[in-house]
């Protein structure tokens, strides 16, 4: 049996992410949960802030930003950027902050994961702004990466630690590996395999 | 130490959903990972898929779609929407197909979660087109829902169950609650602190 809740958008769980961005000339890192893949093969990703957000100011002016991903033991620093706004609080020197190829989109060092961004596409629906972002690199920890058939990557979600969070207003960590991608629904049917275009997108 | 790993998309980790939606007068089922909170005070969410998607097809001739949030039980089923399209297989039956105050959002009875969602922004970026979407009700199976100051909430996302997914290729549980949102950052100082257009969007 079904109860209504309302117009509430339960997605469960959601990335936590801090994103970068420089405003009147200074890095400043918001925590948010409103982060997605957008596409795999091209590479986008999705955030999204209200007008009013100090970050959403030097997104416009630059045309840029970053994404990066706190591992648990960032769990209060992470909270931190949420808690307080760039409006009020310098958050330019919460983080190491390096650059990379686009060179105004700062990123936090202290993130095992960072993905700089160019903006190539907006969407506003009443006072929030969404922008779609062309990951131009990925910089990961070389602790992180390892190398299969030539190509580097994370080999294992469980060690990079991230956050959730959940609209229970909690903190999760990440559980147990519980399957393979492509591999679990085998057995209800082959018919029909997808090709690089299918459903699922979010796949490498 | 950073490496570069290239144009890869790594937000870390995906909540896997089920995008709901009438194709020729019939329900389809996809697999997903590109699915996101985009705000919660308007209860905004967002779906992105390739212009091939069969689902895609529904959601433009309908202006309407559902998001359903499968609980790990319900894995192979999940992973068999995203291996197969809805251009060679009827995945109409997979699930028990009920509709909302909507009544062309087809929502999968056995997830635990269904937003009616209706179409209110898109953004086609290359081949993908994202759709952002008012939540129009959440509809929760009784079991996890409970009360709190005469409002019905989810109150413990651990109960629910719901299905990771990573640039791993491999699906996850959720692990513990670890923190409080709010409160983690609390010590870290006050001032400078939020209202409701903070940062932290995805919150209630």
């Amino acid at each position: 049996m079904k109860k209504k809740l309302g117009r509430i958008p339960y997605v469960y769980p959601i990335p936590i992410v801090l994103v970068g961005a420089n405003v009147n000339g200074r890095p400043n890192y918001a925590e948010i949960g409103d982060c997605a893949v957008m596409a795999v093969q091209a590479a986008l990703v999705t955030v999204s802030l209200h007008e009013d957000h100090y970050t959403t100011k030097g997104i416009v002016e630059n045309g840029t930003y970053s994404v990066n991903v706190p591992s648990t033991r960032l769990l209060s620093l992470a909270d931190y950027c949420g808690l307080v706004s760039g409006h009020m609080v310098d958050k330019s020197t919460l983080f190491e902050t390096f650059y990379g190829e686009l060179g105004t989109a700062p990123m936090a060092a202290e993130c095992p994961v960072n993905l700089e961004c160019r903006v190539v596409g907006t969407l506003a629906v009443g006072k929030r702004h969404l922008f779609a972002g062309e990951v131009v690199e990925a910089h990961v920890d070389e602790e992180w990466v390892s190398e299969e058939g030539g190509r580097r990557v994370i080999a294992d979600l469980t060690r990079l630690d991230p956050i959730l969070y959940a609209l229970d207003n909690r903190y999760y960590s990440v559980g147990k590996p519980i399957g393979v991608g492509y591999a679990e629904g085998e057995g209800l049917g082959r018919e029909g395999r997808q090709g690089q275009t299918g459903e699922r997108a979010a796949r490498p």
